[in-house]
């Protein structure tokens, strides 16, 4: 039996609230009915104080039992090992899952937050947007030929593409009926308007601690 | 058996030749002794008439029998299973690969590759340099205290930051001895070298079909 602690920051500013990472752990488990608890490490302290844990200073990371992992991709992976309910079983339903999880990391969000990232620098018309543009273009193309990534049905990829293509700002990106409506599909989910709404409590209850 | 084919383009120019990804996939196959075939698709073509087998138009991808991947990342996780050498066996060793596959591409790649974008478009201080350089010095003190990513061994992980390290603009940033050390011991390994070569060799090749 797992034991499994997604780790997250105690606080952060309203901005990031909803869109911390630790959410994709978190929705995982909601989707796979696994059981976890959610410890955090001081915001004020983020990029010291965890670095032996993550190196890259970043949340979430996970544990289970004596193991700890970092990287969103790899949690996922992890959790999606522990439950039909995130990926197929047989040898090509996981690689293709493994496969479009990498797509939603490498080839998506590799162009679509440094792009946001230079957006909100104030470099709104940057040398980015080319490429996120054509990114977004390829994918509304497979989202318009059917409505899972991986499998025929949910898995991980699904929750992690839909958390890349959430963001208001890749999302107003042109005009993308399909990848559009796998977003709300995707976000309607109950396991997802549970770990969001978990999430929002989480912070809200640490401006109380503060104030 | 496997029937392992990688799949690249029949052309590049100059520029990218030694780095283009499917590199990745044959310094893998290489250090497992792997045997594979190459096969090509047309460089004029590229981004319309394989986007059934790779919706981004990207190389390289991989078919193995039946089964077709692209993300060098999946692929290389896909070979990793089929070879000792590429990866350990026990759970938390294939698990710690994972990780530093994907913290190679979303932590290190997202940036390095967008900043590398950015000054080769003529925008050599843009936004991302501060975020690169942050990310390089904490790989930097992950590698002063160790040889390896995972496993206290060469893994897959290790074959993907290199490639990743190794692109002169990124690895020019700063003096980091650790991540030079780790490249060059890297880079010198026999199954790079050879794997290398052949890129070389192909596109030597294509050039004189050309003429």
């Amino acid at each position: 039996m797992s034991e499994l602690t997604i780790w997250t920051l105690d606080w952060v500013p309203q901005g990031p609230r909803g869109f911390v990472r630790d959410l994709r752990l978190r929705w995982a488990c909601e989707e796979a009915g696994l059981p976890y608890k959610v410890q955090t490490i001081p915001f004020d302290d983020r990029e010291t104080n965890h670095l032996a844990r993550q190196p890259f200073g970043q949340v979430p990371f996970l544990s289970d039992g004596e193991l700890q992992l970092f990287e969103s991709g790899a949690c996922l992976i992890h959790l999606a090992h522990q439950s039909d309910q995130l990926m197929p079983k047989d040898a090509a339903g996981q690689a293709h899952t493994l496969q479009w999880v990498f797509a939603a990391l490498n080839s998506i969000e590799m162009v679509s937050v440094p792009w946001w990232f230079l957006t909100i620098s104030g470099n709104r018309d940057n040398e980015l947007t080319g490429w996120v543009d054509k990114r977004l273009t390829q994918l509304e193309a497979v989202l318009s030929q059917r409505d899972w990534l991986a499998g025929d049905r949910f898995t991980v990829a699904d929750l992690l593409m839909a958390d890349v293509l959430r963001i208001p700002q890749v999302r107003a990106v042109g005009h993308r009926p399909a990848s559009e409506a796998y977003v709300v599909r995707l976000t309607e989910r109950p396991a997802f308007r549970k770990a969001h709404a978990d999430q929002i409590a989480h912070f809200e209850l640490a401006d109380k601690k503060r104030a």
